[in-house]
């Protein structure tokens, strides 16, 4: 049963910065996305702006004319992850009118909204819900890794990117949901804030643990998921890239999450990490490729984000990185991802062995 | 001015898992030692039972004995950490001694004492203090990864292990005081709660920051630290191994410290990473020299960790390993780190240049 929500995204909506309102707007099971707050998009369809696709998600100027048309929601989501996880000041007037007309938060950043006492107390007064889901589990709350990894039967293949914000969820979430339509039980363990906000049920929020307990937060997400689930494959959700200076990260899912198989996701046309123009240059595919094995892991396709491509550019760099690279290379804007099908198919099979 | 503390380990001081108590007995500019509470031990000298050095540290078989003999102190500190940092059972008793006494309690474990409604009674009734160092900072504290690590003009070393509890810190410890004794001014970044304890001035507790931060924290920590006290070079203490499963750690000190050159310690007897004994081996040395250099950074030196050889296995090791990796091979037990001067030296003039 989803829950009636708004995403709140004032005036960012077509940024990179609201890939939390992107993933809820491609779909969620956790919440019934009723209509996006953007004023400088209002009056179209949310999933028009995002990607072509209507979705039936209107975008309104203000919170008064959103609830005027649709009517009473339980929740409105913070739809952008900033750098730093702050909260924008401009935000704030909207997310206390929400409070003020008992509309509960779910804040997927790092600044949380029960530490700030003008909120507290207005969703005291309204009988609403301040929901940061960043907010650290508690000691014991916390799994330390134990090595009860090297139980799961099932093949683990991580969906690691070059950089941020490449587009690693999106892509597992397509992945599953071909092995679905393939009768293969793939599962997914979410890493980040808008995993959770999209109903995954396995996973934990990365970038908000304590360091010492993400590879024991890891397992027990990948072993539960195993245990209920009998999945056949078990996609991982990658965060960030292995050099990326502002966040490097990657061996956790490899050694910890003992992920011996990767697709790892590439914007052709990016060249330096993302949020620090012209500093760091990505590394090349193949050497990144390189870097992965020596973590013990195959990466078995390469995925284009080709987002800032032409469809010819598309194809041409498909054609390049198939030759350069000898693996598969997905260009899921254009093709999907269903050629990654028989390749999961031949590790089950070669996994089982 | 140092502050009179005890330690307590509780049976363990032979233990690796007395690593934090060994740390304090080798040297702290924030505390004087001035005993340890270590029934087994007991009537020896804390110094001695270490590594055979007399220092003047006496160990005691109870928290009464120990006070009737060297009077009162201002800190108990917890000398070990477990396994996830759990607070064990049979210690509970001591430290609810040492606070009825009027003794404040220094806790480096994740289990915190102020989160224990008998510990945080008696710490009221008697005034005392429960210091959980591992408690992480609020968003506000902590600071985001900017680039300001490109404005550090001096040299970075990063110190790291081929797996945890190696001697990394130690090791550090001993190159500063070489540089030292050498008219170089070096610095180190602490960043485990060891170094707190041991007085460190920069640094942070890496495995108790929420993961978003630690690039972030450590840039600030090194930036502080060249601004403040113009060190000709900076050397960060490394935290577990870069594919040690129950946390692999590394990436960050290369990339986001921007340590281009790297220490790398290595024990030769062990053939498993620690605490999964017989399941997870660690890598060759020349292959994790080769993975050091994909993150650009150059190993300049290889120290091992000797103390389960023989004098005579150690210098044998020390020629294998110089012969394979035509690096220099230091031996602290045995010969000191001197022989790291000249490189450090020939870093700053190279990097000046």
């Amino acid at each position: 049963m989803k829950t009636d929500a708004i995403i709140l995204t004032n005036g960012r909506l077509q940024d990179i910065a609201a890939k939390t309102a992107h993933g809820l707007i491609r779909g969620t099971d956790r919440f019934q996305i009723r209509g996006v707050i953007d004023p400088p998009t209002c009056g179209r369809d949310a999933g028009e702006v995002l990607d072509g696709k209507f979705r039936d998600i209107p975008i309104f100027d203000s919170l008064e004319k959103a609830l005027d048309t649709i009517g009473q929601v339980k929740y409105c989501i913070i739809g952008i992850a900033t750098k730093g996880g702050i909260l924008p000041e401009e935000m704030k007037p909207t997310i206390m009118g929400c409070l003020e007309k008992g509309i509960s938060i779910v804040n997927g950043l790092h600044e949380f909204l029960s530490a700030k006492p003008e909120m507290v107390q207005l969703s005291e007064q309204y009988g609403t819900e301040l929901l940061d889901i960043r907010k650290p589990k508690s000691r014991s709350e916390l799994h330390f890794w134990s090595g009860e990894i090297y139980s799961v039967k099932s093949p683990i293949v991580a969906v690691l990117g070059m950089d941020c914000a490449l587009g690693k969820r999106t892509t597992t979430r397509m992945i599953i949901e071909a092995c679905a339509a393939h009768q293969l039980n793939a599962q997914m363990i979410y890493t980040g804030q808008t995993g959770w906000m999209q109903g995954g049920k396995y996973g934990f929020i990365f970038d908000s643990t304590l360091n010492d307990f993400i590879p024991g937060e890891l397992e027990h997400a990948i072993v539960t998921c195993w245990k209920e689930t009998q999945a056949e494959v078990i996609l991982l959700e990658g965060q960030s890239g292995l050099r990326n200076p502002s966040g490097p990260c990657g061996g956790e899912f490899l050694v910890s999450g003992n992920a011996r198989y990767t697709i790892l996701v590439h914007d052709p046309k990016r060249e330096y990490y993302s949020h620090h123009i012209n500093i760091n240059k990505i590394p090349d595919v193949s050497d990144e490729i390189d870097l992965i094995s020596r973590y013990g892991s195959e990466v078995i396709a390469l995925v284009l984000n080709t987002a800032n491509c032409s469809e010819e550019e598309a194809h041409r760099f498909q054609k390049q990185y198939a030759d350069e690279l000898q693996i598969p290379v997905l260009l899921p804007l254009y093709e999907g991802v269903n050629e990654i099908i028989p390749i999961i198919r031949q590790l089950i099979s070669t996994d089982k062995k």
